[in-house]
């Protein structure tokens, strides 16, 4: 079984480290297929990017499922266009945001968020009120990192998580961390050690969750909002992404 | 002062709907300066042409903020994009759908809305959600309605409206009505008077608010989500965009 | 057009004030009424004070109702009586409580409140809660000043409130402060430009939205809560308040 | 000990209705004193007389409080005043709407409640989310029949509430029904035989918990909003009420 | 009249204590009826703790129950078992968790609670948002005291409750104090006078609304959740216990 | 890797079905093994069989626990006991209702339960209020169908489960259907074909997250809630269950 995993920024190093840590979790005969957008931001750091991040980002998602790929990862915490994404598949979705909560919330009562940039508080927040899972969530913080210095080990990005982990400790009464950016993925395993306490990356957690839907037969509901779009006409630049 | 008020569909007609609804409303001395993309859906029913909205009608934004307006209306009532719209303005941005939910809260306890396809019913559900607004709606009705069949007088689009209008008033002791599309803006007054309680059109709900923003000078926040863009590239197609 | 403001307590030089910050917003042709109950307290503080302030205050709202007025305004952070005076209306009513409410949430994600004294913060909170708006207000603030000293330049008062927009932007991640009293009118735009995020004043919000409800046409709902109070009886020295 | 009962209209019928329910209820040495406003409306139906009621009613709070009663019963469903009798009181008051959502909250899962007009409902439902039982509750119903006709047997009031108990077992999977208001009081225990489910009566039930707080020695606390009123002048004829 | 109140834990010294505070709380006439399991944990602190002092305890409330008393209170913060006592009960039943809530619910706008361990704070704010009143609650606190250390003196138990009294006043805004524990029902009275706030026992409170709950006649609802138990066998050790 | 799922029941042929509809979802190389407790009621309707059936559960689990497996289901909708298993546990735990409701999460925007009897919604809504996800729930409803006529082809169960996935399309907008009891594990499949929407076992759904979280290699967090026991004395019959 085939699993797509979208990286929905452009860069190509990022979408090589997402395709890394889903292949590390994959679970035996599952195929890891990672691709990004052909056009849109480098990095995705707040609402405006996100806008110019999803009609790349979408079109990879029907490609994959054109393909007949088992299910899809969004691969950016923000789960960026998770909704339109789940009305052009019948396969399961899953955005990493998502499902890191959803993965937190079944090993902890409580979990805090640490992301990069304050700017993405309030998308994060506005996710967990609709998902459902604000109530289980202590705080959203912001680690004052950039997407792209997590790529850089002379950042000190790994100093600026490990602080907000501890406050969220001694602040929120978290029993678990989720990290907030997928190009945190590779620190999970090290910070759980070092803080003692459940520190979840998302698209470990996605690609674990997607294949245990794939598994199960589930499948993405066609009632309400995820109904497949209505036949029409697109104009301009857009004709050919047309429904 | 000139107002800009967008219609994130690519039907030209429904644009200059939206426009005599905005100058029939707008005070002495406001110019109305009405728009669409260049590139999208004729019509947005769902997350799918939602997504494909965004891009074109941002582009427009930015551009009418550049020529000095001094706020902008977004004519969809699903306040298509209107996160990343504020992130690009300092003058305020007022989506109709918004417009709609705060002008019943001032004048009932209690409102539902009226809206075209039952697709749309979630989208909906989860801006009252973020505004604020869900615990002040009783509850938000689809007619079964397609956007474009509004135009067609023959479509019986008005009876089913009213259907609806008269179970919110028996079902959800809804004390007031907000219609849920721009193509609805011409029925309000109408309505009003036949079911015998306020009937509220979002886009000239809208025009008026943002006025009133405007003549207060109240402006965008730039702390927190709505800070500006992060320069950076967006790479392809996407590259005229970046911030 | 005639819009009526109303203070709630009885002290003349806050008439005034307030009637200032009214008409400096107030657009064309649009007059301001401005008066105050003949009997009350002469602040209101808390929820006795609120008790004796709205009898007087209801008359007022009659009386510039029935002279044909398009929309009354409450001028108390409080929101003081603001269901009674929509009984006894078919034009909007608005409070100025209510009024920074609706104008910070159009305009930040977040916002706090700063008002006078730690004894009003439950009046508010439970008027937030009410209006649904709750969400979005980080937190209520009180800057401990008493109503009367905003009028004593000595008090240092508006030391007192800076302070507390500054701990709101660290502490509550606030986008946007609102002037919790009438009496802080004339600070907002001062504060505004010394802390660097909008400062919402109630007086001038109202007056621009009422003004907005008049142009659109929009009318109190006579359904459910705000229906016309039913004839009957007032006894002993109430007898003329009868409806 | 005496406890204090108001009833905050000035129907004399009715304050001795309310009277011999408390005496019913009341334990041994108890002694219940029993009055209402010199002032205000002869019904409350809405927000309008509830303002009107306030003054005077609180006129007699203070009078008994001073007179060493043990603890006070606001007497009206829509527990008028509550907040402005708290603030002038060290001892105990109980509104009887809260003593009967709080009694029906210990004895079952979930309630529904019967009132009078469609009018009350929203007051109700606004003290419920204020008290935090509103989760509680699974509607607030009106029969249908004004105040007065509660004390007129040729009304139906009796079944038209009979009614409203049978749906709400029906569609609101209510476990307990409280009674919303004063003049029901007499209704409650055949009613509870009738539908087989427990009926609470508010006025039994306020009389009951003040007691019983009076027992425990708990006062009402004097931070926050409950603080006593400030000094300060009131004008007109309202002078004599200032505290 | 007796009301009988079961200490969920195994400890003959708490039983005692507990039995001391509610009889000294007790109305005229009133029989105080305490016990314990015959099996189960010398203390409670914690899910585990709690699953197994369950049955113990239920065996308790099914023998006084047969014996006619008037109602039972549940002696553990954590109002162990509250639901299932209540299907086997037609009789009113509290925990003292439960009714500390409601009694400074009628008291203060706002209160805190303070308990023993941070383990327990997860049973306890479930608890709250249970019954409704978690909007009513500023924080739960722990002490960091273990729960049969209370019984020592030398522990310095009191001290550490007192700094956290006086934490919930400087940062959580609380009116009102609740102990966290049976163990501290001695505490209340002091702490009051100490920190000039209401500081509510959870013992007393219940006791008093139990016996208030019976002298209004008010039943536990056997629709829904509460229902009596279906007849059906229970297999090994639990035969016995066999509804 | 072995998965330990329990029945809370002890009814033989449950805990066949159970382990049979486990092994059919499993993973390559994952041993299901499945117990029930020695002692407790044959099934479980209402929180009296839930207090009997938690003990037995909790020495299952912390004998396979000891055992080495992977993580554990805990095979009653109910989610009975799940905070204590957690307490005692590293490997995750997860209940099969708490397993339906996040499966149904990340495939529809809003799904419907359909559970046995009526007395059980209470429990279940509780649940879905704890885990956040309520509100994702249109509604709780009862087949009212005891368990084990889930057993019995004569019992019309299964129409009467049928009638209940409709009206919850109709009247609660249900995009996804839980079913609400281990018992009807097989239905499911032809559940979904008949009514063209996702049927959600929670059995399976248990079964592939838990596996899904091995994989992951998260563990049940020690911080807060489910800190394991403490060590102390249970006395009499329980003491061979003390931590």
């Amino acid at each position: 079984m085939k699993i797509h995993i979208v990286n929905p920024n452009t860069t190509t190093s990022m979408t090589q480290k997402i395709a890394a840590a889903a292949r590390a979790v994959a679970g035996p005969g599952v195929e890891i297929v990672a691709d990004q957008p052909e056009m849109g931001p480098v990095s995705i750091e707040g609402y405006y990017d996100e806008a110019f991040a999803i009609p790349g980002m979408l079109a990879r998602i029907r490609a994959a499922e054109a393909d007949g790929v088992a299910g899809h990862v969004i691969a950016c915490f923000d789960d960026t266009g998770l909704d339109a994404a789940r009305s052009i598949c019948t396969t399961p979705v899953i955005g990493i945001g998502e499902a890191g909560y959803h993965v937190a919330s079944l090993i902890a009562g409580r979990f805090s968020v640490v992301t990069t940039l304050a700017r993405s508080i309030p998308v994060l927040e506005h996710n967990l009120h609709r998902y459902g899972l604000a109530a289980r969530c202590g705080r959203v913080r912001a680690a004052d990192v950039e997407v792209l210095a997590l790529e850089d080990p002379a950042s000190g990005a790994r100093a600026k998580i490990s602080d907000q982990i501890e406050a969220a400790k001694r602040e929120d009464r978290a029993e678990a961390i989720v990290l907030g950016c997928a190009g945190m993925a590779d620190l999970a395993a090290e910070l759980s050690r070092t803080h003692g306490l459940p520190v979840v990356d998302g698209v470990a957690s996605a690609v674990a969750l997607v294949e245990a839907l794939a598994r199960l037969g589930a499948q993405t509901s066609k009632l309400g909002g995820y109904a497949a779009p209505l036949k029409k006409t697109y104009t301009g630049a857009f004709a050919r992404f047309a429904p």
